[in-house]
This record gives structure tokens, C-alpha cells and sequence, in this order.
């Protein structure tokens, strides 16, 4: 297929989130106005919200985490823009990153100059086990449920065959989580906003006033290897291989290239997209891959003209320990069966040559399913402008890149930006 | 705001649809392939499919229906364009006219010479009430259902503020169902495919086996206010004001205005888009006009430099027979409060000087919501190449018009379409 060009380039002059975490008294609607109001906040030279011409909204499943369908409209109502043609995007837990190419591509077809892109998901009202069935839904129902897979044992089936072929064991995920769990306690916007050492550090003090065994930190590896401290949840998942049920929402604002200036000192330009689509899971010839994730960063690298080795800083999809293992790979980071003794080594932690989910990731900072992709722009964002507080990186990070998964990846987007001043 | 021009010209080369109805041996899944072969068989000079660069699928709620989500890139697979990328557009009942606005503005971005369209629904698969519960959670789940809205309900209101305010009946919203109906029974693709007269002979039949009274069929008013007859779901609407629970998928072949030679012989030109929002009903100032229409509809004229006297056939989002009425009014076919009377006088029965919903509308040729913004380019489609059979329009049909409508008008998608040759 020839390369591909936009008729028009986009920017990104603002973006910001509502925390991540279980927020009972809050709908999507309230999480949304409050992403909303803090990217209106974060647009240098003001913003006029009545100059935004369309919205785009993921969303994987307000339909069954709140009997709410038909979010995309009340989403533009309750930021007091009832009129805007508004669409949701539905493409699992790619959801918000495909949300976001639509916006793009809206601005490139000469329609728009100002489109709001935006992410939602509410789903702490669900007991865990119907979250679990609900997020299963983005398998295929027909083929995979009735066998009895849920996304922990899609992941570990991917864990497994990983292992099997390149020699990987569970301690190689763990020091995923740790990593991550690292980056998000640097973060106020995280769920957990903590060291996994911290969390392990409340699960013993509560055993030992309820009276029950628990082993004490002394060998890390040897404490996440225990099933009451860490259980198994499909093996070599356990708890702390595996994001969070969370709400939350995020936002970000694109303009046309050429009008960029007239609202941020320091815009954020997206040279790169890509979007690509796989069949589900059960039909792959090779599970320590992911096709779509392959094909979708090939257009935006193709597209940005940059490499993998270019990147200085990404927000890759780690739902689960391994899934930012395969990313890494997938993405040209590294070479295939080489994720994770990067990952082992600290290739990837913030001090590394390879800083990945600097935000916490999704382990970390959560992992509202719809806002998750437009999550990953927030910290891109942040990085790239030299506001990431604690957790900014030492070196300048002049070109970024975001991966977002739907699903086992029947879908992937990843994006590409670059900061030019 | 100013007029805004995409940057590329988009035409429509092919357009097809499964029927609509109750399979109940079909998945979404097996109703999209059908719709694919369709529309496939209907491009004059033959497609390969493998130039599809991008999907977009129009879905309202596979998750509530099916238990499904995710469902864009599996109708990708199963038409064996597993890699594409693959989005779902969820607007409610308007989720594949929205979809249809984002194939036309992907083809503009540059980034795509050639994207599909479509529409899927699976209803049928949950009892009545059910659907019915499943379709209010396209209204606002907060402020309106806890109140006891239903669809139904939510029309009625309009209906009722509408007879209040202008004088009309409910006989003027019979003769809607009445006429769509006798077109209807000329589609094949049709749901009832009959008109109200002959499924009222049946209902007559059946009573009278059962040894049930039941009104003969002499004055066809009389009969149609029979509650046994024409039972009132809420009132003024009755059975044959409201469309029905439909199963049914559509699909469309969008390319890049320039390449359209090379797949038709007669190509379709899309010259106007519109698609604008609205808060939900419950928060309007007026119940007899969708505000969103009226503005999707100044977008899509404007667009299309053309008036709406200029628009020889619509195919109007008709999911209630007040629906129509109120929909020939917003598009400036009739002035406010003047569209009753033009249902009442025939003006836009098929042989009217405005001829609305040649079809049969969603009420008689079903309406499984998500893909009834393609079901009506797919008439549209037919009518403009001189391809639908019984229920050919007399005269040549240069423009046309699709409106479609998602929820009680937070959404509304318009689309204008040109004939050159």
C-alpha cells in the first residue's frame, strides 16, 4: 500500500485528566467535566470552549457499567456544548486512542480547525465479577467466552506462550509492576499512587492485626511469589500483573497545525497515527506477538518518517505485566524475545535508555477502559512540556509515542508527537 | 461559523443490505456478510476487497443485545479484512449515518482512497420489554428513565405537543404508517413487506378463528382506532405508528471522488453532510422540532449549495410516525406545522410531489437501529440509478436526501446526495 499523507497537519495544545481510582458519588459525566475543565486550564493562552466544532468520545461500555448508552451527546451537554456533533468511538479499551485518530482525521479532511477528544469509563459499580464479565465481552463471544476465557486468562495465555518461547519466567512481569507501581506513586492522578513495596507493606500490617501469616519484605521476588500476598489470578498472572477496575476520564484538544501558536506556547504536534485491526485471539498462529500493534505502529512510524530508536518516552498498553513486554517488542523497541530482559534489567524505568509508562501505566494509574487511550496523551503531554513534576524525565523529550490495545488486540493505535520549540 | 469545505469529494459506488426482520439463526455477524455480498455484487465494474483501507460500523448496542462488544473489527474478519482498521460509531438509532460522516471525512483526511460503511443490529435475540428497557438507555438514564420514559413515551410527548400546538390527529400520523407501509410491501428487503390493509385482513382472520369480535376493514380510520386492532402503546401512539424490533445489517462502498470512474458506471456523489447534537428531551424548550435536525440540516444544505425544494426523493428517520412529520418540517420541506397536512393530502406518498421514505421507512421495513442510517442509503442508492423495481419513482432523481436520527434527536446525522449522469 503507497504511504499515505493528511491533507492537514494537527496539534495538541491541551490536555488533562480526572483522577483514576473507585469514585462512587461520580458518573462519567461528572469525571468528564472534570478532564474537561483541567485541559480548558491547560491551554497557554486561554480557551474559548465555544471555538470547539465537534467531539469525539471512546467509550467501551457505558451500556452495561451504567445502563447508559448514547453517551457521546450528554458528554457535549454537560460541558455546556449541546449543539456539537458528538460520536462515540467504541473500540474496547482502544477505545479513546482510536477516538483520538478520529479527530485527527476530522481535522484533516478541512471540515474542522478545533475538535475535543475525549475518553470516559465508570466501571467500580459493577462487583469485580461482573466487571469481568463485562470486559469480556470484548473477546469474541461466540468463540472464546463459552471456553471460559476472561481477559486475566487471555493474558496469560500470551504470558505462557512467551514464556514457553523465549525463556521469560513470572519474576520478568513482576519487575514490570514494580517498575510501574515506581512511576505511579510519582503521579497524583494514579488509582494506586503507590510503591508496590507500600501496598505489601498495608496487606502485611492488616494480616498481622487480623492475626494471619503473611511473610515481611525481605526478598521481594520470594514475598510476590506468595499467594496470600500477591494470589495467582489466571498463572503467571497474579494481582500485581494486572491493572485495575477504575472510573475516570480524560480529555485533550486538537486544532489545525497552522493555528497551533494561537493557543499554546508549546504545542505538541501528532506526526504520526495509525490504527489496525486483528481477528480475536483464539485464530492468531502466534501468541507472543500482537498484528495489529505491529501494523499500526509501521503506519505511524512510516508516517512521522521517525524509528522506534527515535522515540524518547512512550505510554505502551500494559493492561497486564506482559502485555507492555509484547508492546515493547511490537513497537520496535526492542527485538522479539528481548522485552523482557530489558524489562529485567531497567532498560525501561524512568533512569533508563528507554522510559516506559512514566505515568504508572495502566497498572498503576488505572485503567478506565475508555479513557485509558486519551490517558496515555495526558502524560505525553505533561512530559513533553517539562511539567511531569516528580516523574519528569531527565533528558529533553523532544518525540513521544502512544500504544493503545482494544480488546486482545482485534485493535491497536498508536500515535506519534513531537515537540518542536 | 464559516462554511467549511472537506478537502476531497467523496462517491458513494456501491450499497447493499441483508433483510431486515427476526433471524433468529443469524449473528450480526452472518446478517454483515449478507449486506457485504450485497453491496459488493452492486458495483458496476467489480471491487476487490482487498482495496479496503478502513471500516466504520454503525452499532447501537451489540453489548446489551448480544452480549458482544468490540464488534468493528469482528465484522472486519469476517469479511476477510481482519488487518483494517476498524471503528464502531455508536450515536444510537443514528449510529451508521454517523459512521457514514466518518467514512466521508476519513476519504477527505487523504489518508484513506476507499473506506467501508456499515450498519449492524441483532434485537430480536431479548423479549419485547427487554428491547424496550435496552433502547431507553439511549435517553438520559439519570433525569428521564427513573421518571418511566420509554421510546414510545419519549415520541408521544412530541406527538402530543405537537397535535396541541397545530391542530393535527392522530389519523394524521395513520396516514404516515399507512403510507409507508404500501411502500414497504414493495421492498423485498422489507420487514412486513405488506401493507396495513393486508395485515389487518390477517388479524381479522386469526380473531375470527378464535371466535374474537374484531372491526371488518370498511372505514380504514375506524379500524385503525380500534384498540383491538390497533392497540395504543402510548398514546396517540398505536402499533402501526411505531416501528418494530428488527435484526438487519446494510453496508456501503465509500471512494475518493476522483477514483469513482473506475468502480461505477452511474456513481453516487455525496455533497452534503451535517451532524449536529442536541441535551436530551427532557431539558427542551420546544418538543415539536429536533433543534439537531434542523442544524444537521443547514450544515448538509449549505454544503451541497442546494435548497431543500431542490431534493426530489428522502429517506427520513421515521422510528414513529409523528417522527416523520416533525422530520419533513426540520428539513424545510414544509413549514412548522404544516407537515401533518402534506401527510394527510399525499404530497409525499411515491407518487407526491415530495416523496418521503420510498422504502417503507423504518416502520415497515424494519428498523434495527444501528444500521438504519445505511438502509436508507441503500434506497436512496436504488432510486438514483432507476434500480427500485416496483417502487421506482416516476421521475429522474438527481438529489436525495438521508436523515437519520439517534435517540429523540441528541443525535442527527444529514446526508445530500447528487446524480451527474
Amino acid at each position: 500500500m503507497r504511504a499515505k499523507k493528511l491533507n492537514r497537519g494537527v496539534a495538541l495544545v491541551g490536555a488533562g485528566m480526572s483522577r483514576f481510582g473507585a469514585f462512587p458519588a461520580d458518573t462519567t459525566r461528572d469525571l468528564f467535566v472534570q478532564a474537561f475543565r483541567e485541559m480548558r486550564a491547560s491551554v497557554d493562552k486561554g480557551l474559548d470552549p465555544r471555538g470547539i466544532e465537534a467531539i469525539y468520545i471512546g467509550n467501551y461500555s457505558s451500556d452495561l457499567f451504567e445502563g447508559q448508552g448514547h453517551t457521546a451527546p450528554l458528554m457535549a451537554d454537560w460541558i455546556g456544548l449541546a449543539s456539537r456533533p458528538a460520536t462515540r468511538v467504541e473500540d474496547a479499551c482502544a477505545s479513546s486512542g482510536v477516538a483520538l485518530r478520529q479527530g485527527i482525521l476530522a481535522i484533516a479532511s478541512g471540515l474542522y480547525d478545533m475538535v475535543l477528544v475525549g475518553g470516559i469509563e465508570k466501571m467500580t459499580n459493577l462487583p469485580t465479577e461482573r466487571v469481568t464479565d463485562t470486559l469480556a465481552t470484548a473477546g469474541d463471544v461466540l468463540y472464546e467466552i463459552p471456553a471460559g476465557f476472561t481477559f486475566p486468562g487471555f493474558y496469560a495465555a500470551i504470558a505462557t506462550a512467551y514464556m514457553a518461547r523465549y525463556g521469560a519466567s513470572p519474576e520478568s512481569f513482576m519487575k514490570v509492576g514494580l517498575k510501574n507501581h515506581e512511576n505511579g506513586a510519582l503521579n497524583p492522578k494514579a488509582q494506586f499512587g503507590a510503591t508496590i513495596r507500600t501496598m505489601m507493606d498495608r496487606r502485611i500490617a492488616s494480616a498481622k492485626a487480623k492475626g494471619r501469616p503473611m511473610p515481611t519484605w525481605e526478598d521481594e521476588m520470594a514475598f510476590l511469589h506468595d499467594d496470600n500476598a500477591n494470589p495467582v489470578i489466571a498463572w503467571p498472572m497474579r494481582l500485581f500483573d494486572c491493572s485495575p477496575i477504575s472510573d475516570g476520564a480524560a480529555a485533550a484538544l486538537l486544532v489545525a497545525e497552522d493555528l497551533a501558536d494561537s493557543f499554546s506556547d508549546v504545542p505538541i504536534h501528532i506526526i504520526g497515527s495509525g490504527q489496525a485491526s486483528d481477528c480475536a485471539l483464539h485464530d492468531r498462529p502466534d501468541l507472543t506477538t500482537i498484528a495489529s500493534a505491529r501494523l499500526a505502529g509501521e503506519q505511524a512510524y512510516q508516517m512521522a518518517g521517525v524509528r522506534p530508536a527515535d522515540i524518547k518516552i512512550a505510554e505502551v498498553h500494559d493492561c497486564f505485566t506482559i502485555a507492555e513486554i509484547v508492546a515493547t517488542e511490537d513497537l520496535g523497541f526492542f527485538a522479539p524475545g528481548e522485552g523482557w530482559k530489558a524489562a529485567e534489567e531497567g532498560v525501561t524505568g524512568r533512569g533508563g535508555r528507554r522510559p516506559i509508562n512514566s505515568s504508572g501505566g495502566l497498572k498503576s494509574k488505572g485503567h478506565p477502559v475508555g479513557a485509558s487511550g486519551i490517558g496515555q496523551v495526558v502524560e505525553i503531554w505533561h512530559q513533553m512540556r517539562g511539567e511531569a513534576g516528580e516523574r519528569q524525565l531527565p533528558n529533553s523529550v523532544d518525540l513521544a509515542l502512544t500504544h493503545n490495545v482494544g480488546g486482545t488486540g482485534q485493535t491497536c493505535a498508536v500515535h506519534i508527537y513531537e515537540r518542536r520549540r
